[in-house]
């Protein structure tokens, strides 16, 4: 394969952050490349909580995939949707239309929700992956101040102001946050028959700690600064059921008009149809060089990757967190891979560089963690903020979202509160 | 009623142009106000074109009602849709929840797109009325490129590119030519497999003229410029039939894989509850002062109003226009007549005032009819283009529309390029 006079064929399967990464890597490499994603844009997950709660536009934290690659002229484009990898036959089989043949393929086909076998709980928690995923936590949060504003009683309204976050990583604390700050601050003045500021935010989390990737100091911070937003956080708490306006967690009950799951990620099913050997939620265990056994021309990179860097004392393996930097990284390594193949060249083991981390909880406030340095409060926003602009995507998203937050922060305003989707389309458009 | 101590109850229906001027005019009146919308925001309708066409965000040309109405404290604002009402008891009935009582009632309830008894067009070829409609419409656009991309063979990417805009209104026009615009310019780099430049763009229309509400001069201007973008203009030609991928107007056929409707409008069926006589669109046909026969409490206004201002040769009425102005007129009139009235003196009929009439086609491109100037290419342009951003609602929006609006200028570019909506989401919402 590496001998051939033919430019190689490389297949890259997802248009997120690992692979657009991997795209534009491969600018660079003498090669035929496909991208196909079933979607035509790529989409700033960090900042997706913003959609979720009126913040930022769809727009605003989306770009195309063909307008981020055009500059590549040998690069080719597809919307499409991958139903699997057929490795022995190297072809990528789509739900409509040929399958593309490879030479080598990036699958970086992200993570989904997991409801831990409670697929039941989905209608009534919806998680936070996709833009619509956004719109639909926006339209139900907003809907519930207006519906708890024509309420008749004050049971009724105490329920559809009571919002159950369910997980407490960074998109729960970001969500939990987010809300307190809507009830307290946007919506205070404008409802007549019911005081928002009285909603009741819960943010619910299994471990003994939020945000439990960060060292405790910056843990404890992050509790205060959701306590200071009116934010009630129960850790070590494991919810049992959810129902239609009910959570309950062992003997504990929540009567709640929300409810927003932030609480697990399953792999792609996608990994499951490589042939590959996955872990407990599908994650496909890599090779130390990213590619999978017996077939070093297919790689794996992203949240559908499970890279194992070391064992715990009961010997269960340490990964590689589901974040944006691991998979950009991941991507690069794939890509050079592919290039010491072309020349005929071993692969090396992936090595992955830690610049940090960071969570927000709301105005002014977040957590950083850059192993030299710790921030809290205001310097860790900042910093927080400006990392945000300057990893988005197109710089006409990094002036309208620069527009938007300073917009937001001197006016406590967040403007997108737009309740669209499902069930008023349906009234209008005739279907 | 006029004589007693409590404020009256006035209730506004509609939060477009007419009832949200309503609700400003009333906020110096001593009364209980009530605004009732099924939406949450009021769009600024002139822009919806640029969501359709992917230059602007729903959330760039909307703002929520209740933020708008925010510093009039005596005002309500309710998310609720209207059924009927009943104007012998004073009554609004809403879909769901109690009926709303009322001394004086402002009926702004709108439009909606007709399609001349043929409602089984409305799938093939939707309107574009609300930000669904919108979202609607730009999903389509951008998936018929994406599908000719995929297409085998060259009939289907004829096919595939070619869009017909049935409608020849202001609208249909801006329409017609931001599609051109689309397929010239912005998406000129992005394709491999298929000339997006090659796209047909046809505009249909029934009349003898695209534009007809302007003068002759400027209609005229208008057409050179639609013929320059490439616009197929057809004029004199009814459509008998719109189906899945075909267009006929007698003996012609289009085979089109995007069909958008224009044509026409009629009026909210609200208007038929009133017990009010009503225009053949369903238009209620209402007196000098806007009010409805036998009920000087009722005022109706906005499209749904129809206001004749003198007869044609012919008998025929000629009505005021459907447009944001005449709307917003006749709200400063009817408030206006309820104080006369809450202070025992009669009703004055209302006069309209023209400040103008501007339609854009495209990049420094459009008419505009001041009555004593007109303009047309680039001072029309910009012209409309300053109207247009001082209009909008909400500071915060118009720095918004500005940033992007320059950005398309230099660019090209119509960033806001997301497929998003129904297909899609099925799949991953998981509903």
């Amino acid at each position: 394969m590496q001998t051939r006079a033919d430019p190689p064929r490389v297949v890259v399967i997802g248009g997120g952050f690992g692979g657009l990464s991997a795209a534009r890597a491969l600018r660079k490499v003498r090669a035929h490349v496909t991208l196909v994603d079933r979607r035509n844009y790529h989409v700033f997950q960090p900042l997706l909580y913003q959609v979720a709660t009126a913040g930022l536009s769809p727009g605003d934290i989306a770009s195309p995939i063909r307008w981020v690659l055009r500059r590549q002229p040998r690069l080719k484009v597809l919307l499409g949707e991958v139903r699997s990898v057929d490795t022995s036959a190297r072809l990528v089989q789509l739900a409509d239309g040929e399958p593309l043949a490879y030479d080598y393929l990036i699958v970086a086909a992200g993570a989904i929700d997991s409801y831990f076998g409670h697929d039941e709980w989905r209608r009534v928690a919806p998680g936070l992956k996709t833009l619509e995923d956004g719109l639909e936590i926006r339209r139900r949060v907003l809907l519930a101040f207006e519906r708890a504003e024509r309420a008749a009683d004050a049971e009724t309204q105490r329920r559809l102001l009571t919002f159950v976050v369910i997980g407490g990583g960074p998109t729960g604390v970001e969500l939990a946050g987010a809300l307190a700050e809507i009830a307290r601050h946007t919506l205070a003045h404008e409802y007549r028959s019911v005081n928002t500021r009285a909603a009741r935010i819960v943010l619910l989390e299994g471990g003994p700690d939020v945000l439990a990737a960060f060292p405790a100091p910056l843990r404890a911070a992050a509790a205060r600064d959701l306590a200071r937003l009116g934010v009630e956080v129960r850790t070590g708490v494991l919810v049992t059921h959810v129902g239609a306006g009910l959570v309950e967690a062992g003997a504990e009950r929540f009567e709640a008009g929300t409810v927003l799951w932030a609480a697990g990620v399953a792999a792609s099913p996608l990994g499951r149809t490589l042939g590959a050997p996955v872990d407990r939620t599908g994650r496909v265990l890599v090779r130390p060089g990213l590619s999978i056994p017996d077939h070093p021309e297919v790689f794996v990179i992203g949240d559908l990757a499970a890279f194992v860097t070391a064992r715990r004392d009961d010997g269960r393996p340490v990964l590689l967190p589901g974040v944006a930097q691991v998979a950009m990284q991941e991507a690069v390594h794939a890509v050079r891979t592919i290039e010491r193949a072309m020349a005929g060249k071993p692969s090396e083991p992936f090595r992955y560089r830690d610049y940090g981390n960071l969570a927000t909880i709301g105005r002014a406030s977040a957590i950083a963690d850059f192993g030299w340095l710790r921030l809290t409060g205001w310097p860790a926003w900042v910093a927080w903020l400006f990392i945000h602009i300057m990893k988005l995507t197109g710089f006409r998203n990094r002036v309208l979202v620069l527009v938007q937050w300073a917009w937001a922060y001197f006016t406590y305003q967040r403007s997108v509160r737009l309740i669209t989707g499902t069930a008023a389309s349906r009234d209008v458009m005739g279907d």
